[in-house]
């Protein structure tokens, strides 16, 4: 999933985001609930309505956020009282206020609140943080069961802007996404699913210990939802440990439902991640990396910074049919990038996003061949 | 004319420019002496192959840059002594070295190199810069005639690049740009001409002095241009004298060749210049005033960053066609600017230049019906 914070892609149109194929991007509660707001956003009929964007989309808890970005953060059983990144002011979320912020938004997917354990802790701090997140998780579920209809799109207005775009035939073609509501495959607009709500994911949490992920994912589909996320890694430890906690987590989750793996990670690793079996990933890496002249080729990273392609007059990946690599030099990406043009973020996110999009598009061929 | 300062119009890839029908683009010679500099860009083929745009380019002779970004300029008989606006190092442009960065640097219509005179100026001021400006233009012409064989691309390539990308195609439908040499209207590649070099333009200064201006247009068609530009205007003057000179210039410049009118305007104004009998115009407003969130519209000027656009759900300009009109709200523009994400910069340049090829279209409709 492309992440795209503030309702946007950062550099990147919609059109040109489904042009790469993307089906899903993800939103961040925690930016969107400080600009525009959330009301502003519901009103305006959602953030699909509000960003022009009929695919789906994921909306975090807004949890990590609030943990990575304010050090002044106080956390109680009740929720979490932080400080606005922008203008310092005072906020509250809590499980309940996180969907209702969630609900508001009106994305297909939402998360449960949680507490992101920092790395590293104690097995006791792992625990009780564990422990905190189950009760948050039980919270959320029981004000979304009881709020869910308040999102602020009907099915009507959702099937008739899929069928506008042909999500529909999209639709068709590849299968709904994962966990999201969308009518039949292949079917005309109706029958209307006149039920048809947000999906609310649980994450697991549990530190770095094998046995209280495992006990953290047992209670958390004891709760039961419809997908279940992987969180708390990718917050500083090794990347061995990352891979045996995704491992020791991943066997207790449900291979029927999706399960997610937050905020990973590069291309070999998405590739390993889907072959433990995880079904989703976010990362900003590939639009981050790409604002930073980092690109990803079928060659290795490049540093389009580099005074060596001010005369390289071949394509950036000549392996990849992008639209960027159809039609610009590395010399010409690389005199964007070092005059500080905007054109560069532009460029180097949509080549980013295409190789990424393409990455697991071979690992959707793999896994369909039986590979 | 859009204007790309650095081979790039500020933040809008190569192909959304076609898509908006741009025929044609300007370039700064003064910015691409400094960055990548000329000899980078004529070993990689020239601009069109450096940017990748087969369409027609227009380089000014970098004289306006070294004037208006150089308070430290000394002009001798010989040429002109600045300093780098990036890093202060000391250069020197002469008609000579400024055409022959323009003739590497490849574009299609290329100018003179002219003093640009400062407003106000007293009548000997003016006159002695218009004299100067006549004695770099024959020189000019000169360099140009004995150096044009070696501009970077062949007609060879450039046929091939026009007809890769549908050019000729186009300009069967449209006829070829103004002042451009390419093939026959509607023909195959071949016959090849031979001997197709850039177009060199002259250009008219005289202060605010229509004797002046008159007698500078006269002895600059005397040395005999394919094209003719007013300069020295938009530079401080009031607007009704700005018409005044361009009335005064264009009636002493051949109707049958183009009449150039430099660095102007509001769409409104390339309406009433175009009136008159300007052919051409280039400006930076619709690309920069999108930067700060100033939109032309069907329904007048728009400043987007106004707190009541944020719950707004209609699109920019209900009488527009363009992608961000057709896919938008204006709500949805608003947060992008308010959030300084830098889809705002790109949407809004979209809509902007849109606005402005729209009103030429218009111009050129209404003079095929006679009106």
């Amino acid at each position: 999933m492309p992440v795209g914070t503030l309702a946007t892609v950062k550099g990147v149109p919609q059109d040109v985001l489904e042009e790469l194929g993307a089906e899903i991007i993800l939103s961040n509660t925690y930016h969107l609930y400080l600009r525009p707001g959330v009301e502003q956003v519901r009103k305006l009929g959602g953030l699909h309505s509000f960003m022009s964007w009929p695919q789906a989309i994921l909306t975090d808890s807004g949890g990590f956020q609030v943990f990575s970005l304010n050090d002044l953060r106080k956390v109680t059983e009740e929720g979490v009282t932080f400080r606005s990144h922008l203008d310092g002011s005072a906020h509250f979320f809590s499980p309940e206020s996180a969907m209702q912020a969630q609900i508001g938004l009106g994305a297909d997917i939402v998360m449960a609140f949680d507490e992101c354990t920092e790395y590293p802790a104690d097995e006791a701090r792992a625990r009780a943080s564990m422990e905190l997140t189950l009760r948050w998780a039980e919270r959320s579920k029981r004000y979304f069961e009881e709020h869910k209809q308040e999102v602020p799109w009907t099915n009507a207005t959702l099937i008739s802007s899929h069928a506008r775009t042909g999500f529909l035939a999209r639709s068709g073609e590849h299968g709904p996404p994962v966990g999201v509501e969308t009518p039949p495959v292949g079917c005309n607009p109706a029958p209307i699913q006149a039920e048809a709500t947000q999906a609310l994911f649980g994450i697991v949490q549990g530190g770095m210990d094998p046995a209280l992920r495992k006990e953290s994912a047992e209670r958390t589909v004891e709760i039961d939802f419809p997908g279940y996320a992987v969180g708390g890694l990718s917050v500083g430890e090794p990347r061995h440990v990352t891979r045996e906690i995704v491992e020791a987590t991943l066997e207790h989750l449900p291979a029927d439902k999706p399960r997610y793996l937050m905020g990973v990670g590069t291309p070999e690793e998405i590739v390993e991640y889907a072959n433990l079996g995880v079904d989703m990933m976010d990362c900003v890496l590939p639009t981050r990396a790409a604002r930073h002249g980092l690109l990803f080729t079928s060659e290795g990273k490049i540093s389009i910074k580099q005074a060596h392609y001010a005369g390289d007059s071949g394509p950036l990946d000549p392996n990849c049919g992008c639209r960027v690599c159809r039609r610009y030099s590395r010399a010409y990406l690389r005199h964007l990038y070092a005059s500080n043009e905007v054109l560069a973020q532009v460029l180097n996110t949509i080549h980013n996003l295409s190789f990424y999009l393409d990455t697991m598009r071979a690992v959707r061929h793999s896994i369909s061949l039986g590979k």
